[in-house]
């Protein structure tokens, strides 16, 4: 039987239509932080990913969004590097 | 010293100015796959971790864009789930 793996972090990003970006953004903020403008990221458990899954499945278009969530182990697993723009406001400004 | 960690995958997500656009895109594309508007993945090695981050200096205006880089040991420390449009065409379509 396939070990089950435990994350514990987790990369979101989603690419949907403007008439839901604030629905799925604020549905994003309750679990994560804003990362990008369309990135969000974070410390998760299990149940917080069946409550996020659940919650973003109430307010997308499943025919018309794409949402994807890259589930980490935990936030050792991984290294980061940022270009550019490094002070980069979280762009939360900018949700009209 | 820091055990250092040898990073076999990536994701790549940029928010970068119009008219840079299409040179990133072209940059990214040389090392790794196009996976969503602007988020690409793959396999990478150490030395084209250099290469990549060089050539996107050369493209980016630093002031302006923002690149993200997430480096992960390999493909297996991390688990995916997408929501939506799972057949979603890469997109390369829509670069204009």
């Amino acid at each position: 039987m396939k070990k089950s793996v435990n994350y514990n972090y987790a990369f979101v990003f989603y690419d949907v239509g403007e008439k839901r970006v604030q629905k799925v953004f604020k549905v994003c903020k309750k679990y994560l932080s804003h990362f990008q403008f369309s990135v969000f990221r974070g410390e998760m458990t299990p149940s917080k990913f069946i409550a996020l899954r659940n919650d973003l499945k109430k307010v997308i278009d499943e025919n018309e969004d794409f949402v994807c969530i890259i589930k980490l182990m935990n936030d050792n697993v991984f290294g980061e590097e940022t270009l550019g723009k490094s002070d980069h406001e979280t762009g939360e400004a900018l949700i009209l």
